[in-house]
């Protein structure tokens, strides 16, 4: 990898200044350079502070910023003055961003965010409490206020939020000449684009035209004649996740977003949504996990505990009504303390079983591969790998049991126990994902809980039940 | 979403062909045009076929593929001919892949290949035995056939696995205006690019000029003067996932991909990167989940019985293990039911909490979020999350507990050994995952296993073990 990450310092003018590595070569922080950071920090030292971040790509300072101690941040910023990009503090977690610009005067903010794209300027307005938000928007030249505002009035997480409203649009009677004349002439262009719009007098989208097809084309031709008159757009009231999925299954790199008349009012680039398909792994990841999904590294020991609360409360409710199966057995367990040994086993099988098969569901949701054409034949699939395990694990375990307790009865009890809590993990496992789905409550976060009740539930039930019947106990 | 999702046909002529959408407005496939396409197939009824799939992006026509019985599969494409666009195989599940490509003749698939920007002809040659695939490649010109056996000579999830070697290199001294006649008149250009690259005659690779910038140039002005002599850029041989790191880092859309002496051999577009990064979100979420990375909706209830059984094998062992654990307090349990109806709650609190840990543990690491320089905070920050949850639900389960068993001993010996196993779930949920990738395993596989082995253990061992001290059992 030999891109920006290393950067390198120019040989230094004295002895203090040593050309200092960001990362090391296992692409780690390395711990001196964050030293020598917070030192220059320490001892208001800009020209050190500057040359260490120089030629930094925005990422980089965002790393720098999330790995400094809190109180450092802000004065980093301060320090740097308009050295510092504020790009940088969108590629920070969400509580160091809020953390930072709490600090941070009004006039620094709007400063910076006057130097942003519109969609990064979101971000960072996103961030701020609503009275500093309206200081800093009113520090800002009457255009860009308007532009931020509206983009702001649109709901969270959606393409409105997402997207930049600096575009090139042309009319469609324009030639590539004159087009490409245009672009050479106008100094306030978009800082990336890909493709140019192509918009009637009262901005309604009628095309688009990408830049290599503008580039291949000659002069004397028309927009019209080479523009894509079917472009990839997408309304401003969008989800982000639709809007990702849209670009993921086409292959885009940038969408135009209109609003609900056609008309052009920002364009959306596959950087944001490499982001934002990140940001939908990590919560589903998370939330599969018992996580929320807005937890963060930099968050703090008492917001994490009382993040993580709710899902341990629901597990322990869980485990009370599990445990109140247990306890009708009471009697049977007094009976046969081998039972209370090899309980957990049967549990702990159907819990890990029904996990598989709820992880494969809430996954295949989460990227539309499972839906109302391919559910039943995965209802049966996943039932018949439950069967089959459990006829597998029932011989496997059942022997084990009869060994160690030199007890077949026990082996075939527990076998018995193993078969009919592999199918109910099976079922539960895709049934609670698709119910959940159906009725509009994302199945990532809450089917955990339901499927692990379930096999809980059937796992005890079954192997003390069996047990008791079997044992006349 | 008004792209090209909803294939809308021309009118028909006669009264058979009505305009069927692929999607309903869910997005979810069309029952009826699935009816519609399978009985075309059904009846060979060419004419008919291609009318459904007019218009399609290959995006779709690898779902429609998907969505059909898998006999109909490669009658479609032996239906459709030279309508069909093989780029559709790219989008399907590997293990649809290559039954598909079983029954097509060396020939179709040649055919196929040819029309292919190399990087998709490469995905669908990997799909190939090496017999047919040497016939496949036998077929096509001398100048493809070398640099496809060029791309398949890296390793496989490398850059040059996925790169495409379809680009736009000129030499330094051009002018823009010369660059872009020569774009122009050039016929057989890449289909998509987003920046030019610019060699030595040796083919080194000197930088990189973005279209956007090339557009705002004036034409004499020579290349060497706008391009970016530090262009991002792989080595072919680097993972796919260290390429769609940088990507994400550097919000890239395009990257120029090496060899060892730097001479420029593919390009790598942000497309194929959105794919390597679901690929790997799709694998840390099945992987933490028990689920083997490649297992796809497509595959067989053989195939997927025996891809879950070692997980859930490991399972068994570990849950062995704890009913070892348990067996030491046979007596205990024996005189005292209370502890067999309690113990599950114990361990299944544990092993939610480290895996709660464990989730935030792996995911951090696999986007390079955790490492060295933040790993002690972490560690401690989790261990007093533990602590402070321990404390917090050793009061709920103790009161409960001792209102249930009407024993406030009960309760005490509970909320004891809660905080026991809530610390070491913590310590487990995060200490396994280092450790694992300490060692050059992915945390992502293993961690679950080893967590709950260790809060099973502490567990079982702390609750039967503290109760049968206080209780002198």
């Amino acid at each position: 990898m030999e891109v920006e990450n290393n950067a390198t310092l120019p040989p230094p003018e004295g002895p203090v200044s040593q050309p200092l590595a960001f990362r090391d070569e296992e692409g780690e922080l390395n711990l001196e350079f964050l030293a020598a950071a917070a030192d220059a920090i320490e001892a208001s030292d800009t020209e050190r502070l500057r040359e260490l971040v120089e030629d930094f790509h925005e990422s980089e300072l965002g790393d720098l910023l999330e790995a400094l101690e809190p109180d450092h941040r802000p004065r980093l910023i301060e320090l740097l003055g308009s050295a510092f990009d504020f790009t940088a503090l969108t590629e920070v977690d969400e509580a160091v961003r809020e953390e930072i610009l709490e600090e941070l005067e009004t006039a620094t903010v709007a400063e910076g965010v006057r130097e942003l794209d519109s969609d990064d300027a979101v971000t960072i307005l996103e961030s701020l409490p609503a009275e500093e938000k309206a200081e800093v928007l009113e520090q800002l030249p009457a255009m860009e206020r308007v532009a931020l505002q509206r983009s702001l009035e649109y709901p969270e997480d959606s393409a409105g939020r997402r997207m930049q409203t600096e575009f090139i649009a042309v009319p469609p009677f324009w030639t590539v000449g004159q087009t490409i004349d245009f672009m050479r002439e106008t100094p306030d262009l978009p800082e990336t684009f890909y493709e140019i719009f192509v918009i009637d007098p009262a901005g309604h989208l009628l095309g688009a035209v990408a830049l290599d097809r503008l580039l291949r084309s000659k002069r004397p031709i028309t927009i019209q004649e080479i523009m894509d008159d079917e472009p990839d757009r997408v309304e401003a009231t969008e989800h982000q996740e639709e809007v990702a999925r849209l670009f993921e299954r086409f292959n885009l790199v940038s969408a135009a977003v209109v609003d609900e008349a056609n008309r052009l009012v920002g364009v959306i680039l596959v950087d944001d949504i490499v982001d934002v398909l990140e940001e939908e792994a990590d919560a589903d990841i998370k939330q599969l996990g018992g996580v929320k999904p807005d937890e963060e590294l930099s968050d703090t020991v008492f917001y994490i505990q009382r993040s993580r609360f709710p899902w341990l409360f629901a597990n322990m409710c869980t485990a009370f009504l599990a445990a109140g199966v247990i306890r009708i057995f009471e009697s049977s367990l007094q009976h046969m303390v081998a039972l209370a040994i090899l309980m957990p086993i049967v549990a702990s099988m159907g819990g890990n079983a029904g996990t598989q098969t709820m992880t494969v569901a809430v996954r295949a949701l989460a990227t539309r591969e499972l839906g109302r054409s391919n559910a039943w034949r995965i209802i049966t699939r996943e039932a018949a790998v439950g069967l089959l395990n459990g006829i597998v694990f029932a011989v496997i375990m059942g022997g084990l049991a009869a060994l160690w307790f030199q007890s077949p009865e026990i082996g075939l009890v527990i076998g018995l126990a193993l078969i009919t809590v592999l199918i109910f993990a099976a079922l539960g496992g895709i049934f609670v994902p698709l119910g959940l789905n159906r009725l509009g409550v994302d199945p990532a976060v809450s089917s955990g809980p339901f499927v692990t009740t379930i096999t809980d539930i059937v796992g005890f039930f079954s192997f003390l039940g069996i047990a008791t019947l079997w044992f006349k106990l």
